[in-house]
Parts: structure tokens; C-alpha cells; sequence
């Protein structure tokens, strides 16, 4: 009898073509279908909680997916973890009510984006975070941050992602702190849902902000402008990671 | 006039047969060298404070060069910074005196090694530690480090680097403590010189004591015993980086 069961991934995206199936292309969901397919034989789907882009990583994505597996839930596991590629790694694995989706179920997710604000760039840092080189004034970003919690129409930060035709979002909580090393700032964004490229176009958007190159005044312009030519660049994918997906 | 230059230099090691040139793989040497023959049309020799191996990090390796640069310094720094590869990174370069050698005036090195003891691997941890799945003590690990305190022969851990034949270091500082991550052990090591192997052969002969396999008392007879084969299995390189050197 198959069952539903919730996993939580967590994965270096820098190799992948982002978490959606690509048939030429390595992807995280399609390593996850593949191991999956070693292990019963026939094809089975794994629905990703968002899509993240390509060269984005994640420390808690959330999939479910349907299998007839008959053994404890922990050697399941196991299994997957014993086939996926160490650049990806199975945390979690519980079995889920028939109802459950790990995309429509999903009542916020959190996304942080890691930013190296040095002169130097850090061979060392570079895998998971954008090098900033000029000062950056993390009281402006929290400043201009600030305006994003609520509800509002992101139209200028993204477009909406498929199945879905509304550019408003709620945002819950929204900040910049410093890492553990002194020079790496860490945003953290909690929202109801996120559109396509919306972190990354807010971080490069918020960084002019920072930099002094924009006001917070020319920020809350853009956000409520709902023009998407009106943003700043997009922020490289590797300093973003989806943390986590509440339920 | 050629002048004598000292550099910090930080690189990930992941893609390198380690620091020391070979002509046929890529190695930190042979980028730094090659970096210098674009600017100075000429073939430069670099020397490094230690030879890493393959795989091996740094974040403060040192080393020196003689040029004719007839520029200010930070204008060199620059200049090599922009041919370097993303994985390697100068950061700080500076006019030396004529007797500074990066090897023999070399008075420590410090050394850390990152753990990372969950049951579960963690793909965006990998990159720069081992994961050891089963629980370690941290406080028989600091025991045995303890003993590493002082001038011992360590020829059980490792053999001597090219142009020297003795096997004894003098070790100032060794000693584990958590990383800012719960899960992660860092392992610091500040000694006088250090043996090809030695710091990784110390690990994974300490894991022996830390997972209860061997006793300290066991660890001690090792040292004690100065025979190579008598220590546990190497640990492997991505663990270990080279923080900084000292004059």
C-alpha cells in the first residue's frame, strides 16, 4: 500500500540546475527521482516546496512524495541517502497525512542570503555567499527592510511563479545581522510565499540601499511602484539558501 | 630593482594537487607563478611557508617572491588578485626584508581541523570538514591533545618534509572546541613545524580516542613509541586548513 511521506533536503546547489527536473540537465529534484527509481524501479514524482533557481542552495527544503515502501520509515532513509550524491543529503523523512502537500501546504518559508562585505574577495566564503567589496550600511538595509513586512504587491521584485497569477505577498519578518564573522551579513526574509527571483532582486535592490546609491525613500518607491524594470540587479544565486518551510 | 615580497594567501583547496608545483596538475604554487608570469613575462619562483597537500586549505598560508615591481604595493596585490582564479585570493601583500624567508624564518603555524560529528552528512558543511557520524567525546579528545604539549619526537605521526631529517616539533597550543555551529569541532594546533601528514595522522589517531575505540593512555603509548605504522588511519584533507603562519 503506498503511503505519503514529507522529507526535508538540504543540498549545495552550485552544481545543479536548480531544484526542477531538466531532462539535460543535473537537477535536484531529478537526483531525488533518480535514486527513488533505483530503489522501486518504476518513476516516482517528487514535489519540491519551491523551486529554487540554479546555483541555489538549501538547508531545509521541503518534498513530498508517494512510495510503497514497507519497512521502518529511518532504513528509507537510509537508502536514499546511500544513493544521493554527497552534494545532497535526505535530513528528514516522516511519513505525511494523504493530504499533505509540501507546496500548497506550506504556510511561510524562510530564505536567508549571506553577503561578504570586504575589500577582499574569500576563496574560502565564496561558495555560499556574494561579495559586496564597498561598505555597506547595514542601518540602511534594516532601515529600508523594514517597509517590506506586510502585505504588498512585489510586482517590481519578481514574477509570479507557475500556477499562480498574483504578485502580492505577505511578509513576516525581515532583517540583516552579522554572521559569526564579523564581515559576512545575513539576511533573513519570512514570508507567506515568495516570487520568482524575489529574494535575489530585493537583496541586489536593498544593496543599493547600503551602498548609499539609492535613499530608503527611492526603495519604498520601487516596492510600491509594482514596475519590475524599476529594481536593482538581481543577487547571484549562491548567497541564497532556503532555511526552512513551515506547515 | 627586484625587491623581496611577502604574501598571505588564502585559497580553497578542494581543486588542487595541493600547494607545491607539479608541472602536469594544478597546484597553488603553479597558479601564483603563473599569475606572476603574465605580469612579469618572466618565470618568478613562490615560497611557500608550508607545503599543503592536495585537497589542503588555508586561510593564512605565507610566502615570498623577488620582483622588479616599480609600483605602489597595493597596485601588485591588485594586479595578481585579477588573473588569479576565483579559488585563490592574495590577501595582504607586502615589501619584505632581504633575509625574510617564508619557510625558515617561520617561527609557528597554527593549523585547524573542522569536524563534523552528526549522525547525518550535510552537503553545504562538506566542502571544508569530515563528517564523523558517530558521537565523539570532546573531553577525552582534549585529554589526549593535552599530551601533544611541548617538544616530542612525533615520528609516529607523520615523516619529515624535504631538507630536514629530524622528526621532532615543539607543540605550543593543541586543543577542541565547538564551532559556532552546535555540531562542528574545531580542532586548533599551534606548533613550532609540523611533519607531511602529521596534523591529519594526529586527528584520526585522536577520533581512535574521542570515539572510544582507544584510550588516551593508548594515544600516549603512540607518541611514546615513535613508529609510524602505530597511529590511526589519516584524516581526510578537507578538514584541514592552514590559518596562519608566524615571524
Amino acid at each position: 500500500m503506498p503511503k505519503k511521506f514529507k522529507t526535508i533536503v538540504e543540498y549545495d546547489g552550485s552544481n545543479y540546475h536548480g531544484w526542477q527536473f531538466q531532462p539535460d540537465q543535473p537537477t535536484v529534484q531529478g537526483e531525488l527521482e533518480r535514486a527513488l527509481e533505483k530503489i522501486f524501479h518504476i518513476r516516482i514524482p517528487v514535489y519540491g516546496a519551491g523551486r529554487t533557481d540554479a546555483g541555489v542552495h538549501a538547508s531545509g527544503q521541503v518534498a513530498h512524495l508517494i512510495a510503497a515502501w514497507k519497512h521502518p520509515v529511518g532504513n528509507f532513509q537510509k537508502a536514499l541517502n546511500s544513493i544521493l550524491p554527497d552534494n545532497i543529503c535526505i535530513k528528514d523523512l516522516s511519513e505525511a497525512d494523504a493530504d499533505f502537500h509540501a507546496r500548497h501546504s506550506a504556510i511561510s518559508k524562510i530564505y536567508q542570503y549571506q553577503i561578504l562585505n570586504q575589500e577582499s574577495r574569500a576563496p574560502l566564503k565564496q561558495r555560499f555567499s556574494w561579495h559586496v567589496s564597498r561598505p555597506l550600511s547595514v542601518a540602511k538595509l534594516d532601515e529600508a527592510s523594514n517597509y517590506l513586512i506586510g502585505a504588498h504587491d512585489f510586482a517590481s521584485f519578481g514574477s509570479p511563479t507557475s500556477g499562480t497569477t498574483s504578485t502580492v505577498r505577505e511578509i513576516y519578518q525581515a532583517g540583516w545581522e552579522k554572521g559569526h564573522e564579523d564581515q559576512m551579513l545575513v539576511f533573513t526574509i519570512c514570508g507567506s510565499g515568495f516570487l520568482r527571483y524575489m529574494v535575489r532582486s530585493l537583496v541586489g535592490t536593498l544593496i543599493q540601499v547600503g551602498l548609499g546609491k539609492i535613499t530608503v525613500r527611492d526603495f519604498q518607491g520601487i516596492l510600491a511602484c509594482c514596475d519590475r524594470s524599476k529594481s536593482g540587479p538581481t543577487a547571484p544565486p549562491q548567497g541564497l539558501c532556503l532555511v526552512s518551510v513551515q506547515y
